[in-house]
C-alpha cells in the first residue's frame, strides 16, 4: 500500500477540524465538528471519533501513514495527554492512545496548537527559509512556537514557544495563569479592548467592543485606541526581544485576529522592538504578518506527522 | 600524531586564561595574562598570543586538535568576531582568524562565555544528565547559556541564553544595554548592593558595600538586605520562568558571586518561581547552585571544541 498521506487533527475550544493532507500540504479531504467543550471528556472524544470516522470513510484513508494532532494546550506530548484550558472535561486526557485506537493503530504525533501553527508557517508561510523563528497567534489568547536550527522545536512536552505566558511586567496585573504581567495579559484581543474601554474609548453605534473595533478606531486616529495598541505592541516587543535574546531568532511571525490589525499593531511593534532588542545579535530581527489562513493548524499538524515519520517530510519541519 | 587534547581560551575583561585540556576535562597545562582591557585591540591580542605561546611551548601542544574560545560577549560565532563590552579595543574583532594564525592553523571554535559555562556545567557539573537546562552566571553581570534536547544550544552567533538582558519589567529602570527592566538591571551583584544602599542599608566598619556584604547582612536578618535579595530573586525567577515557558528547561543552574549567596538567594528564588512558572510543563522546574569552579570557562570552551571536532566529544555537549 502506498502511504503518502497523513491525517491531521486541529483541536480547539470551538471546533475539531480534521483532514487528509498530502506531502505538499494540500488538504484532500475535510471533516469538522463543533467542540462540545462544556461536556464530559467522553462526549468530546466522540466528536473527535466522528471526525476520524468521516475521514476514514474516504478511499484515500488507506494511504494515510500517521495522524498529526495540534491541540489547544497545555499538552503533554511525552505522556500523550492533553488538558486544554477551555475543555474542562479533558484533564491529562489520554488523547494519543484514544486517537491511535480510533485510527486503526496508526502512529500519532501530538503537538500544541502554537507549535502546529509554527510548523505550518515554517513549511509554507512567512517563516519559510528562516532557520530560527518565533511564530505567534495573537487572538483571544497569545500562543506561539519556535523553529531553532532549521527545525521545529516543540520541546519535550510539545509546549515550547508559549510566549503568551512569559511575564514582561513582574509587578503587573494578575494573569489567569497565576503569574503577573504576562504578554497575553497585556496584548490579547480582549485585553486590548478592555484597556481601551477602561481608558475612555467608546464603541460606535453597532456597540462592537472587540479588538477589531478598537483597531478600526485606532486607524481613524482615536488616541485611546492607538494607545491601547501601542501598549500591546510594547508587551509583544518585550516578549519577542526576550525570545531573540534567549534563542537567537531572526523573524517573528504574528497571526491571529490581532495580527490582522495591520500597521496599527506593526508600526508601534517595530518601534518598540528597537527599544527592547538592543544586543547586537538581536538587532536584525524582523516581524511579519502570518501568511497561512485558517488551515494553519491542520497543515502544521500534518507537517509534524510527516516530519516525525520521516515520510515525505517537509524540509526542516 | 595522536591528537587527543584541545586548547582552551577563556577571555574576559579581567584576565585571559588558557589551558590544554584532555577528553575528560582535565587541565594539563595552564597559562594566564591580565587583560589589558583599556588598551588598543592589538595590545589585547598580544596578551592572547602570549597565552597561546606559553601553551604551545609545552610538549603536549602537539597533541592539540583544536582551540575552543569562550569570550566575553557579544560574540559573533558565524563571523568569527568578538565585541566584548569591557574591551573597547575589540569591536567586530576577528579573533577566530587571529587565534587560528597564532595556533598554527588549528580549527577554532568560538562561543560566548555564558555558553561556555553552560557547556562545563552540562558536561561535569550541576546540569549533568539534564537534556534541557539553563545555566547562569549572576555576578557583576548576568549571563547564561542553554542546553536543549541534550545538546549545547549556542545559537547561530554563539550568544543564546543571554538571560541577563531580557526585560522582566517593561516600564522599569533603563539598562545600560538600552532596554528597560532587564534581569541584570535588577539582579546583578552591583544592583543588589545599590538597591540595599538606596533603601537605607549601611555597611559594617569595613565599609564593604559589595553584594557579598549585603548577603551577609541578609543572613544576619537585616530586612533591607533581605528585601534586596528578594527583589533580585523575583527578577531571576521571572527570567527563568520565561525561559522554561519558551523552551521547556527542567533545571536552572546558578553560578557566579551572587549564586554563592546560598539560601539568602535560593529560598526566595524558589518561592518566586512558584509564582511565575505556573504552566503545567514548567512546574517541575528546579534550581541548583553551579558546581564548576573558576575553571568552568576553560572546561566549557574545551567541551565546545571537542564536541565540534567530534573528537573524544563529551556526550551531549
Amino acid at each position: 500500500m502506498h502511504t503518502d498521506l497523513v491525517a491531521a487533527l486541529d483541536i480547539g475550544g470551538t471546533k475539531i477540524a480534521g483532514a487528509l493532507v498530502d506531502g505538499d500540504g494540500r488538504i484532500l479531504v475535510r471533516a469538522q465538528r463543533a467542540t462540545p467543550a462544556q461536556e464530559d471528556g467522553e462526549t468530546v472524544m466522540r466528536a473527535v471519533e466522528e471526525v476520524l470516522g468521516e475521514l476514514s470513510a474516504s478511499p484515500l484513508w488507506a494511504r494515510a501513514a500517521a495522524v498529526g494532532i495540534g491541540s489547544a494546550g497545555p499538552v503533554d506530548a511525552s505522556a500523550g495527554t492533553v488538558s486544554p484550558v477551555n475543555v474542562p472535561g479533558w484533564r491529562d486526557y489520554p488523547l494519543v492512545a484514544r486517537v491511535r485506537a480510533a485510527a486503526g493503530g496508526l502512529p500519532v504525533e501530538l503537538i500544541g496548537d502554537g507549535v502546529a501553527i509554527t510548523a505550518a508557517e515554517h513549511w509554507q508561510g512567512a517563516a519559510r527559509g528562516h532557520d530560527n523563528a518565533l511564530c505567534m497567534v495573537v487572538s483571544t489568547g497569545v500562543g506561539g512556537g519556535l523553529v531553532l536550527d532549521g527545525r521545529l522545536h516543540p520541546g519535550p512536552t510539545g509546549n515550547a514557544g508559549h510566549i503568551g505566558h512569559i511575564s514582561v511586567d513582574l509587578d503587573g496585573d494578575p494573569c489567569p495563569c497565576g503569574a503577573r504581567g504576562c504578554v497575553e495579559r497585556i496584548a490579547s484581543g480582549p485585553n486590548i479592548a478592555r484597556r481601551a474601554l477602561d481608558d475612555g474609548w467608546r464603541p460606535g453605534p453597532d456597540g462592537d467592543t472587540s479588538a477589531a473595533a478598537v483597531a478600526a478606531a485606532a486607524r481613524a486616529g482615536d488616541p485611546v485606541a492607538v494607545a491601547s495598541f501601542r501598549r500591546a505592541a510594547q508587551a509583544l516587543a518585550a516578549g519577542i526581544a526576550a525570545t531573540a535574546t534567549l534563542v537567537e531568532i531572526d523573524i517573528a511571525v504574528i497571526g491571529g485576529g490581532v495580527g490582522k490589525a495591520g500597521e496599527v499593531l506593526f508600526a508601534p511593534l517595530r518601534e518598540a522592538l528597537a527599544d527592547y532588542a538592543t544586543l547586537s545579535f538581536t538587532r536584525h530581527l524582523t516581524v511579519a504578518p502570518a501568511q497561512m489562513g485558517t488551515d494553519a493548524g491542520l497543515v502544521g499538524a500534518a507537517a509534524a506527522a510527516l516530519a516525525r515519520r520521516g515520510h515525505a517530510a517537509p524540509a526542516g519541519v
